[in-house]
């Protein structure tokens, strides 16, 4: 999906929202374990009730690879009934070596080998150019690289400064010269509403997939008045608060009824950018 | 697997091999197609010919997830195939949020859950504490955090200074808050001999898992000139220079023989600090 798409999702929907199914067998409801794939029946219904209110999905390998084979069908199985017009991004945070990275773009990229064909993918940074490059050589496809995280041990090592620059930062700078705002976006966290003014100083196109409203406390009004720009430049992601909106039958209108809502918040944040 | 058995096994082998299953599909002998998991038997083959030469092996999850559903089942069949006396690493390169981390220990580390049990993960530092402890969490199960790594893109980020040290100097310091030498190793590319003198002052007691020598160009004298300690302190991976060395149907007795040279090497290093 190319950049131009993406927009006119968020136009179309008047909605910026991604959600996230990070899910957990041993937190969805329990009425569901009596399907094949109790994993995948939440999903699917999920899916069902909030396709009309995000424009994205975001699957966290964790919650499937913790599983192991059994993980990896429901992965594929819900990767393959992700509507096809919203972004679908592999929140795996893979990078190695050029070699190794390249592999991990089949895993992710290319569904003749894999089963899997997501738009993006988020990538770790440490291990620099060539571990980022082979997911880039996919034509319309995404690299979503972690800049600054939403957790409390993004201190640890992202704030580390050299020429007046911290490591975030110079990760946004550095990773301009191998990629553009059609092909790359950063990962930043809400939690960190402030840091989005210098962000936007260093990547003013580019969008920036937020995770961290909700649960983990960042607000969405907050991130907009920082990290909006004209083209809106934000996917915002949820997971728990919407996925786990309710633990009973009622599981998939709560999380509409949530999805909506945060929709609503976003439409209200779009009018003030004309969209 | 604890630190003092993995000492041991350096004695008893005179060797500190691992040996890397970067086993791709692409790449296995032409004549192994017949067989229903061609990587599989690949692996089977070539752990029959090498487990008296090495201590250890590291599987590079990238080459199995490219495959999709297929990939990990080799994966699993291989996991349960290694030897139970050698050092099993899951050079996987994960790390995410707490929760999120989570998940990933249990994908590696709890078979229940996941049907993969190994000894270590490899983990990438860019996101602090939290994404490093959840796999700590497990009894005698190692973390193996990058620190320098052996590629090209290793420049972009790992040498950022600040205070007058490396952003991979202190990803060493750091981590050994959270974790000891019984629990925690680090990666250090081989390409890196001079390197090899800080980090010893840093970590004078960790393992390190060093991959780098052969193909990627470093050499084994010089890591263990500047990297050995005491209890020899090394983990040197080479994947493609064995299980490549030759493409034919003696594939399997070429890995034994290039396996052998690096582990009469090895031997003759260990002479040195009386093992």
């Amino acid at each position: 999906m190319i950049r131009q798409q993406i927009i006119e999702e968020i136009k179309r929907k008047k909605s910026f929202l991604s959600i996230g199914l990070d899910s957990d067998f041993k937190k969805i409801p329990q009425h569901l374990l009596k399907f094949d794939d109790p994993v995948f029946e939440f999903n699917k219904q999920i899916i069902d009730a909030t396709a009309d209110y995000c424009i994205s999905y975001k699957i966290n390998t964790a919650f499937y690879e913790s599983r192991g084979l059994k993980g990896w069908e429901s992965l594929i199985k819900t990767f393959n009934y992700l509507p096809k017009n919203t972004f679908s991004i592999a929140d795996a945070k893979r990078g190695d070596i050029g070699n190794t990275s390249a592999m991990y773009a089949d895993a992710f990229f290319n569904q003749e080998s894999s089963g899997l064909n997501f738009d993006s993918i988020t990538v770790a940074p440490y291990m620099g150019k060539d571990s980022i490059v082979p997911f880039l050589n996919f034509k319309n496809k995404w690299v979503i690289l972690l800049a600054l995280t939403s957790n409390e041990g993004a201190k640890d090592f992202q704030f580390i400064k050299e020429d007046n620059q911290f490591l975030f930062e110079k990760v946004i700078n550095k990773s301009q010269e191998w990629a553009t705002a059609e092909n790359l976006m950063y990962v930043v966290g809400a939690t960190r509403g402030e840091s989005f003014l210098n962000i936007r100083k260093l990547a003013p196109d580019h969008f920036l997939l937020v995770p961290g409203v909700g649960a983990q406390g960042g607000t969405l009004a907050e991130v907009c008045k920082y990290g909006m720009n004209k083209d809106c430049g934000l996917i915002v992601n949820s997971s728990r608060a919407i996925i786990y909106a309710s633990n009973g039958e009622d599981f998939a209108d709560a999380a509409r009824i949530e999805a909506q809502k945060i929709q609503q918040e976003m439409e209200r944040e779009l009018v003030l950018i004309h969209f």
